[in-house]
């Protein structure tokens, strides 16, 4: 048995989408503390390649910015002082680095602030859970591809309004949910790429605090200030990985509001995958199950069930990020150069929409590379209606001699008769004779099978995996 | 310092409103397991109390259902395999109840499901969390009481879309913000008498399983099956001082929709305290100050300010409670007996919304004890736009004269010349024949004193303070 | 045809949930028009039942008050010069009553401020819309009543996590809708008993306008002012027929939260309703199938369909109305005397959580009222698992022999076989010593019968019904 | 007096922030309708352009295809019976085409699906009011762009938490502004550019319709089916102007959710500008001023009133568009070919998240083209804390000497002395003897003057502007 949490503590209990699972633990607390000392660390790099900083004071530094030195709880605590845990985490980093060397303390946070910190650490932490989760939606799209291609020519029932409407076939389905997947990774990577900022404008965004201690600090050949500013930017940038804004954007949160869109549109599209699948796996359409493990989907109650535990975790996630986001979102309606509020309300929804989606990410690819596919059942399932499903096909073809009207009006009513009584639709229009007299019976059977009324699915299945 | 959280622990880091609050222990994964095995403890005693199950075996049960015993994280990644945390519950607490006495454990949970329990320990929870929330919430209603009638008289600017519109007395303001937090305490109180309530169901909310073991456990002389449910249902609720609802409530989520409402108006009430509080605070507008305390309010970067903390907690709560909540509303739409996907994410958002209204309150006593008025700055801010705030009035009196438009332009037009000129309103106007024509230079001041047109304000003070 | 639209009027054709529903002409412009004008009638009525203002003006005043009389369109547009409708519509209503009688003209508005017409308004078009949902609701869970009664024991499986679990009825399944719309119609009638409040504060809450015009209106004898304000206020409320506010009200939005937390419910109650209809109306499981009629549910594509519109709509609104209605919630997050932007906010989204409601409520009546249920359809799908879903009762049966964990897994077991090949759950059973030495054939068939597993579905029926 | 719009009809009195602006012109319920006859229309000419539909029947239908044509508020309430507007729209342009040329009837709507012609109808739509959009973006951006240039050098407060923090320059709030702006655009411009589909599926997304109907109206040279599938896409892309997507998207909600999130962003940037002109129009405040203009910002109660009325719209918007955009992104988790319900919901989420943020844009043009800025105001305000805006500047000077720590908690005592007893910081400092030895006085007022430190904002502007 691990340590038994604090009282207080979220160790996942509440959300087994997310718990366990890589992401998790890569926006943890611990995670985010490292983010924001990285943050402290990349930033004094830069200060010391500039010259302003000693490179001997930025190393140490630089080592003492290990997570597991600070009392994570304790700076969670503290932060309720300061309304944000940076203040209390550069104090205790300060004294840290004063332990080992008195004059590197000096350097710590050097005409820094705390957003900056903060956001920088954040982008950091996000652009680590971004990279998992593009990784796994990979993988999951890569098994959809997989079951688009094998089931290029499964026919099933495309359904609308819960109702069979018309053939389909289960490889455009899976094409489908793998395009969803792909288009949710393309706006992951566009975030990525160049959309997680360094944050770097001190107390209200002029960069005047470095500049002031850069003055201070630098010997008579110093920068200019404006040509200092401009390095010190490209510096943390390169130091952190991440990129360069246009302007400080403290109260400017388009990173933010990019993140948020980004994770309800991959939350969404994953949560289309686990409806489907729900509806699929109902014990009445058995279309499709999950993959099978030990113990895997049991109920505390009724030995039978193998509940689809996976897409039921999925759709948690999907439920939740949307609203989650949205939170995110408003609060690019930020006052003055910092909110009092609209920040700080941000970290607790960004890490949120993270691991949520993150778990139904990493969720997706059991799903995704475990899908059981009952091709029987399909077939099966479409012959439930006696050939109702092709009514719109029959309908096209007598129109030449019907009029497009009339044609739709006939097989509606024939529809509704073969509903009606159960005898399949074929036969009730081999008894018409506006129907005989253009069909010999042979053709009308042809013309019944659902399996020959897929359109073009086959071929959109190849283009959309080409 | 204490043990280090498991790296992807949330111990409150980015949620410093409730970071180290008695709200954040209360709904906490040790004190969920705790609700849990209180649910299994007192099902257990309720059917001893029926006489299908030994009391000595409750008493086993009972004795073993302590959280300590827990493996909390452990049960947290379990729950993946089942979507839920019951299933490796139940296992364990079984195990552990074996290990005492074998025939207790078959007594385990009996007839139920997992979802029985999970609803049962979430209200166990959330009445534990809404019963503090409204000891703070009253705390809080009590000092701002006290304010109001401290300041039954204090003029200061009524401000309307952010500029200055006619007086008004912070006894008057103070008032209202009770106000909110009486109506909000009134919102907790409708959902804790009688909104909460014990979740028996079995399987699909029929009971069937519940009743097969009574049967198989009863003498001959066992209980009709309807009477046994009544009588199981009231001894749960009695076990659990829980609500007993009018049918099981597997997919009828009104509790959890109710709590939504009630923990969203509760933010938002406290979130109107908080923006309110932030305005008044500016530094160009200071008629109030936070409680100060040592280290409270203190910046990374700027020696000299003391940051509103408090009412920035608060608000970034309320920034968040609102869409937690809508998000919580939205599984109302559960389909069947047992929704996947909409049950299960009601968890986390149930938790985040219990403690960021918590954690909100319980700044709001904070804030509503040690709040600092300053009458002189209010007195001179109202004296800023050199009794505009009384043109409103000014017009009033004319208008029996002049007709109320002809006035009411009038008093535009000056007002726009006070503006303009910086001259005040009363010099303006006492140079208008139109005007002095009706009112002495004396009595022009009079009127245009902002102090002497508050209103009704005091007595509405009285009227709700009463 | 009816005279064409300006171009920019919505009249429901992306609504159709609430197009031409009684409820949409209740909110609609002109309806909203005339709450306003109402509330301007009622104001000086009770002005002048105080006698500060002459009968005959209030008559004139009330006698023009017909939004019949204004350009409803030219008020919305000309609303953005001031933010809100109330300025021009005074202006026009004053024009207009001064074509009449001048004096009259001159009591128009008086002492008044935009907040309280648009808020009085605001809250009598919401009663009125809260009384046609709450009487829609009524039916709908009368009709509800009369399925759960006539199906009190009409079997069925009851499904969880989307797949079948255990027998229920639908009599409980129709019970459990109508008891949810009930809990709606609960909390509608708790909003309509006391809390839809007159606002009455003029400018900034103080009522010193009113005040001021009642000392100026007033002879000799004029009541003193706090007496005049609490005597104001009664009057008020009872010409609207609106309750009396503990304070004013401006940014104290309490009936704004309330309204959105009593429709969200309301929706979503809907929304379970239709969501489950949709789910038995699927091709494949066929339980229920919604009223018929011509031209209802058909496609422009496929004579065959005929959807499940009802639900549809039904669900369309319980989409949209909790995420309008925490737009509404956060609005409690007002500064000031009056907010400029969160009161704004909340009219738009007041009117949509309303109509889509009162649309879904009107839709639910046409639905619950014509819902056709097929006892056959369930009875057969019952039978597809070969009696899985009585595995939890055969496990308890075998416990007491076996040990309630042995019991379980060996049916675990069996009902994979059952799954596997196919083979009915009881005679996979049949041929295991350990059940045959327990159940003869005869008994293993009985308790395999699902009809014969329904717990106490039908008397929490009786109960729910009494 | 234009003719009375029908009681129900929404003609925008409750939302003033689109009222009479072109965006609501543009999505409103007539134009709604012609771009699905534009649908419609498009759709039959590329048939034509692909020799299966006659040449004369598509430029009749095209003809015929004009929404002043059909009654908006008829096609709206029919849509009640088939769940969308398109059922009868068709029926009614078929008549219509019918009374022209009865042969040309048959090809209206051939092989199509209600959701092709509704979505490609709301993709025409949404592009018509993005442009629109993005061209008031474009021209909010310049004047913004204009205001940071003209104002590179003026010094105001820089703000955080609500107080003054350091000093910061108006040019470089504009230019955040004015970035934010052109960030909205850009996110406009990549849905403007591929992102708006045309919908081409038919009854189940395989075309299948659309290929029937061609393999009945052609003659012995056809084109084979996916050959045909694919120049119908084209065709249809290039006849519309929208983007032909990678497979048909009836639950596939990828333009949707990209919508919702550049509406959300749009939305939320414009915010950021109305709260921060909200607060620095503060009566105590008054660093700007709306744009006046005759009854522009009147108030029904008070003479002297010009309310920032333009920012009070735009805030408006921004307080409902993230809450509607994410109804609408939940939408991704649409189940089976079609939902029944979660397409239905997202029509008029979209559109008012269209016309909000269309009108917010508006309303920004003018706010920003006619922004007063007072740098009197500014520089006075910045005078206010008597240089406590530079302790940080100071702080850092004396930190070579006296080391980070001791100087910041020098600041931090002179500045509370200064706050105290209102005695200028520099006063206080000069009378330290830690500060004296390294300041004359002379240089202790020049490092206090907050014009002197404004960091390099001067510089950041120019570059944003570059």
């Amino acid at each position: 048995m691990t340590p038994a949490p604090a009282a207080q503590a979220d160790t996942g209990l509440l959300s087994p989408v997310r718990a366990g699972t890589p992401v998790e633990a890569a926006v943890g607390d611990v995670a985010w503390v490292q983010g924001m000392l990285d943050a402290e660390a990349a930033l004094v790099r830069a200060q010391a390649s500039l010259g302003t900083v000693p490179a001997a004071g930025a190393r140490v530094i630089t080592a003492a910015a290990r997570a597991e030195h600070f009392d994570v709880r304790a700076l969670a605590v503290e932060a309720r002082e300061t309304a944000n845990p940076v203040v209390g985490l550069v104090r205790a980093l300060t004294r840290l680095v004063a332990a080992e060397d008195r004059q590197a303390a000096e350097y710590v946070h050097r005409g820094s602030t705390s957003q900056d910190i903060f956001d920088t650490g954040a982008m950091l932490v996000s652009a680590r859970a971004l990279r998992l989760i593009r990784a796994d939606l990979a993988r999951a799209a890569e098994a959809l591809g997989s079951l688009a291609r094998r089931h290029r020519g499964t026919v099933m029932a495309g359904r609308t309004l819960a109702l069979q409407a018309v053939p389909t076939t289960f490889g455009l389905k899976a094409a489908g949910w793998r395009q969803l997947l792909l288009d949710a990774g393309t706006r992951l990577t566009r975030v990525l790429d160049g959309g997680l900022f360094v944050s770097l404008g001190g107390a209200a965004g002029t960069l005047a605090g470095y500049l002031e201690y850069a003055r201070v600090d630098s010997g008579p050949d110093a920068l200019p200030p404006p040509e200092y500013a401009g390095r010190l930017l490209d510096a943390f940038a390169a130091e952190t990985g991440l990129a360069r804004p246009a302007l400080p954007w403290h109260s400017l949160r388009t990173p933010l509001a990019d993140l948020a869109a980004a994770l309800a549109f991959t939350a969404g599209a994953l949560g289309k995958l686990a409806v489907d699948v729900q509806t699929l796996a109902r014990t009445e359409i058995g279309e499709v199950a999950e993959p099978a493990g030990e113990g895997r989907g049991a109920s505390s109650a009724m030995p039978h069930k193998r509940n689809p535990v996976l897409a039921t975790l999925i759709r948690s996630a999907a439920l939740q990020v949307p609203v989650v986001s949205a939170g995110l979102t408003q609060c690019l309606v930020a006052e003055d150069e910092r909110s009092g509020g609209a920040w700080h309300a941000e970290w607790q929804l960004l890490r949120e929409a993270l691991r949520l989606t993150g778990g139904a990410a990493y969720t997706a690819v059991e799903l995704a590379e475990g899908l059981t596919v009952h091709a029987d059942r399909m077939a099966a399932n479409l012959r439930l209606t006696g050939s109702q499903v092709v009514s719109e096909r029959i309908s096209a073809r007598l129109s030449p001699r019907l009029g497009k009207e009339t044609a739709r009006s006939l097989l509606a009513q024939a529809s509704a008769r073969a509903a009606g009584t159960g005898v399949p639709l074929a036969q009730v229009l081999a008894e018409l004779p506006l129907v005989t007299e253009v069909f010999s019976r042979e053709q009308l059977d042809a013309l019944c099978d659902p399996a020959h009324y897929t359109g073009a699915a086959a071929e959109l299945v190849d283009r959309a995996l080409a």
